[in-house]
């Protein structure tokens, strides 16, 4: 398989993930004359939203570097793709259970919500680190292996399952805490995003 | 990244959008032997449908010959396209709530979700004009730089952002006349649009 | 606008409407131990859906022929394709009528639903018969004109558009005829698309 | 129509399919502080959703190296392919029976269930052998025919045919035996891809 055909088949996944989170919004039930009260409190829906929106897009742009340095696949590489991009769908339901629990206020179901998605990031973070190793390890990656290159954007997932395993941990103490530690590293992953586009530009 | 793979992804985001905004018809209830007269109840939601995705189409096209013209990206850009999605993505919902108050008619309902819609278009239009302003004054384009597609292109969205502000108030005069503003928003990139390819075609 | 964008946007349309079509499959209500024939009772969507899959599917074939042929675009030509789109886009709504009334079969509900299918393919068969005198008169397409193509492949929208108005004004008669020339009509497509296709190849 | 069209628009239908599977995950009913209890009981759908999505990955792979392959079309294998296709979208509808069986434990709906995805996963076993004759046959791949590829790759069709009819039959002597068949053809799949890529790599 051409790496071309494996990036348009995922980007195709990213573009469609990133699009139907929206179909989450739904019109809320509200009495006449009490629509925009009952709007404005959808508010942790477009909490959950923006924050899964810039989420999704950011892992996006690394999948997308990460893919247009290859200049070939083989199985294993797809294999580890579409365990990533597996995981990546989930983040629709993980947003949803954000959203509602943001909602309810009930500590117990943000404890669990928030750590559903804290987990899910984290493998999220470690599907990208063992796609680094894999594509360096094999020489899959176009031109002379970069070792420079590989190991600062490999820090990059490193750093973040260490935030997210933190976040994951913080919302036994304090649930606001541990979606801040949450919010932490999707911000993490811009300015890891950010480093990386200067460097290489 | 390479423009073309930029531009496949926003691609497939409005091609997504624009086709998922149907899911927004559903079945009314009805008795049996009613459901012309049910069906055609519906009118609030064609008639936002069809608002909708010409609103989308035509901000598509606009977004085609932007990233039409450019031949490299940078992290900001990027950014700026994404934000520029994102706000499109949420049309999807403006929809729902322009189709859902036209239908019951509450006044002060109809002036939030109109106003909602206009604010958004607004946001969308100044993303529009962000994106020109950039790509322009960092030379992301081919060729020269042609100061005079510049200044004629950037002056639409600034004209649409002034029709939004325009109908964004006059709803809360007369929502009827706040909806003439918003049509004649859509109607006027539609004009636009014409004049521009009519000139570089 | 290069062709092949227009091109690649028309088949992400398709290809995501095809594809959401099956959404409306739901679990059907039913008594545990009662599944197989509650799904049983779904026959009438799967007929829709299988009416509408086909029917869409050769749209596509026809649509993506002619624009292979076609060399160059202009705004009107973008504009009657967005129009062909939307019209299309809005048969998924047709098959949930078409799904739900052969479920209830009510007359008069059944006499609604399939003339406002009939009504939809008509348009769309319209909107083909459009485009191909448009793409003829203006040159558009590759290599010299061939009046002998024209002439062949604008007969079939003609005769699509018949076949749907018999079924229109059959339905006031006898709905199951009228659903008789529904299918009729989506067959003859699929006749014509194998006429033509064994012609060009 | 050209191969790489085909395969553009059959890449798009199964990267929306394989997405939108994660809509049937929806948050559960549930009382505050009991999110985690009721999203715990969801495991049936995480079930389903693993199996499918791993199904469908898969299909996807033989697909693409199947048109990779290919050099031209014509409209039978266009024919073939859409009623491939056609099936592999109702693996969402089979995902969601056996999601809400595997909740529910009722016998008789599992066995329907079941035996529903087993008929549809050895419909499309069947299409992909009537695919591999058919290029084959009608000399529609790149370079020589090369029996031996042939060979091979037309013998897994025929063993998960026979893996999902033993399945079906299965369901009706003992539901888990018949379930743990239907793993074992997606499992086969994979191993099937993985004996391939490496042959072909």
């Amino acid at each position: 398989m051409k790496p071309e055909r494996l990036q348009a088949f995922s980007d195709g996944i990213f573009a469609i993930l990133i699009t139907i989170l929206v179909l989450e919004f739904r019109l809320p039930d509200y009495q006449a004359g009490g629509l925009a009260t009952a709007v404005l409190a959808q508010w942790p829906i477009m909490f959950a939203y923006i924050a899964t929106y810039v989420y999704i897009a950011v892992i996006w742009l690394f999948h997308h570097d990460l893919f247009g340095r290859i200049e070939r696949t083989d199985p294993k590489l797809n294999a580890l793709n579409l365990l990533s991009l597996f995981l990546t769908t989930l983040l629709s339901y993980s947003m949803s259970l954000l959203a509602e629990t943001l909602a309810t206020s009930d500590v117990p179901d943000m404890t669990f919500a928030f750590s559903a998605y804290d987990l899910l990031a984290l493998l999220i973070s470690v599907s990208y680190l063992l796609l680094y190793r894999y594509t360096d390890s094999h020489g899959l990656e176009a031109g002379s292996s970069d070792a420079h290159y590989t190991s600062d954007i490999t820090r990059y997932p490193m750093i973040s399952t260490a935030i997210y395993a933190v976040a994951f941990l913080a919302n036994f103490v304090n649930v606001l805490v541990g979606l801040g530690f949450l919010i932490m590293g999707i911000v993490f992953h811009c300015y890891a995003y950010w480093k990386t586009a200067r460097a290489t530009s």
